[in-house]
């Protein structure tokens, strides 16, 4: 779990929670069959379980305290998003994409095991995602769980993560500018951690036309993630980074230091962290969690 | 569209008129965006549209038609599984999987456009099927539409396809008794074609505990369609095939003509499809497009 020194203790806090509860969650519906899919259970759970800042999930677990929903939903919930999310860091990682040895200080599943299982773990880790939203336990209210999926579904495919990645791969060696490059991060990144806070929305019923203000907060910590990230890679090591770094540039990929240099970079980066903070302006204490979460993000190191 | 000749006309008209339906709502929910997307777009119509038997989504609208249900949700429903199929075959197609260079007559994903590009491809395909069924458009039950979700992420992850195609990678080279084969074949395709019957009986509100003769025909078509695919690759040709055949045995797979030979296995196809039409038996002329489904099974060639 990702820990910062003199960091927020309720943040601090709510990280290692939420890493031990997706870790253990993840353990209860990864169990390992005793014939040949135990391989490919293996790969799922080397890359699901035991590593990651769990970032989704606590979003999700943030936005549905908000809203007074239990805290085993909204953890099933950011669970999901968490598998689609590590499913795509795993075919990401192919050498047919970003070709990636070591991930979340691990070797990479198609380096721990093969490609073809990395291949079918992704696409495992995929349907296990709408399996856990589908299922009673994550909402009583069948509503409610088709709206969580349906976010999900969106979030993930051409109008989100999946678009975003070919955008990504489209991009390298081409120039963008700093429109081009934003929307690419929204698709890539945005998607997914907007998702993220929605579905905190969605389970506490809040209706779409009151969700605006999550909704700012969600592309600002987004877009400010996405610059760290670049920020991280631009200066970070990879022992911190736990995954190899400098390698966007090196592979001609677009990122915000490129377009806007580090120190610009570093105060947009700031700039949106005030401004999705004054997002929650309406929110008293409960809302101090996504508050730290806002700030965490620009100053964490990996 | 596949015909055979001499074949059941009420059959012939169907697979005719779900091939168009199934393309042309292919065609309705893949734009092709303006930017860069446009390529990850192009190579998911690339493999959705306009190829392939259409079986699946036939086997939905015949199922569904036991029920009275509305032809355009079966479509929709039966056009989401087409969906994660046609992904399953994208990346079935990869070079680190069987490494196949033509699919249903044309060049693969990753031929016709490039690896990374298959992978993602497939991603937002599966995304797309899960995009489709959580919309109101495919039943305006939010219980059903989570009902549909939980058949297909179940039938797609560990316990159905992935899980299937597991054991045919663990497999490859390993001699394999009769009850391992069917096994790995009831996970690797039996499971998708249970759920595009399965969920004829969820749109039609049919209770679990009286859906026993459906699953009972869908468990015998679904080994008899596997038998029949390995016969295909035993002795078809690959120009009527639309693919490369031969290469299960060359790749050391395990096949049901391996174990049983090919006799027995015909033998066994068409012992599969009688029972198969036996548990039709308390429906009638509404049934008789299912009767056709399991005739043509055995009886394609390709």
């Amino acid at each position: 779990m990702a820990t910062l020194p003199g960091a927020d203790p309720l943040l601090t806090d709510a990280l290692a929670k939420t890493g031990r509860q997706v870790d253990s969650l993840f353990d209860a519906l990864l169990p390992v069959p005793e014939d040949g899919r135990g391989r490919l259970v293996e790969a799922m759970r080397h890359a699901a379980i035991g590593g990651g800042k769990r970032l989704r999930p606590l979003l999700t677990v943030a936005s549905a305290g908000l809203f007074g929903v239990h805290p085993h939903h909204a953890l099933r919930a950011g669970t999901a998003i968490e598998a689609v999310h590590v499913y795509s860091l795993i075919h990401d990682d192919l050498p047919c994409m970003d070709d990636d040895d070591l991930r979340r200080g691990k070797p990479t599943v198609h380096k721990a095991f093969d490609e073809a299982t990395a291949v079918l773990a992704g696409d495992a880790l995929q349907a296990l995602a709408f399996e856990i939203l589908a299922d009673p336990e994550t909402s009583g209210d069948p509503f409610v769980r088709s709206e969580l999926i349906a976010v999900l579904a969106t979030a993930s495919g051409v109008g989100g993560m999946a678009g975003g990645q070919m955008l990504d791969l489209v991009g390298e060696g081409q120039a963008f500018d700093l429109p081009a490059i934003t929307r690419m991060q929204q698709l890539k990144t945005g998607a997914l951690l907007g998702v993220a806070l929605e579905m905190g929305a969605v389970l506490g019923k809040v209706p779409p036309e009151a969700r605006t203000p999550l909704r700012g907060y969600a592309r600002d910590i987004g877009l400010a993630f996405q610059i760290a990230d670049d920020l991280i890679d631009h200066a970070g090591d990879s022992a911190a980074a736990g995954k190899a770094v400098g390698k966007d540039a090196a592979a001609g990929k677009q990122t915000f230091v490129a377009v806007l240099g580090e120190a610009r970079a570093r105060e947009q980066a700031r700039m949106l962290t005030e401004q999705a903070i004054g997002h929650l302006s309406g929110h008293g204490a409960e809302a101090d969690l996504l508050r730290a979460v806002a700030r965490y993000i620009v100053e964490r190191d990996r």
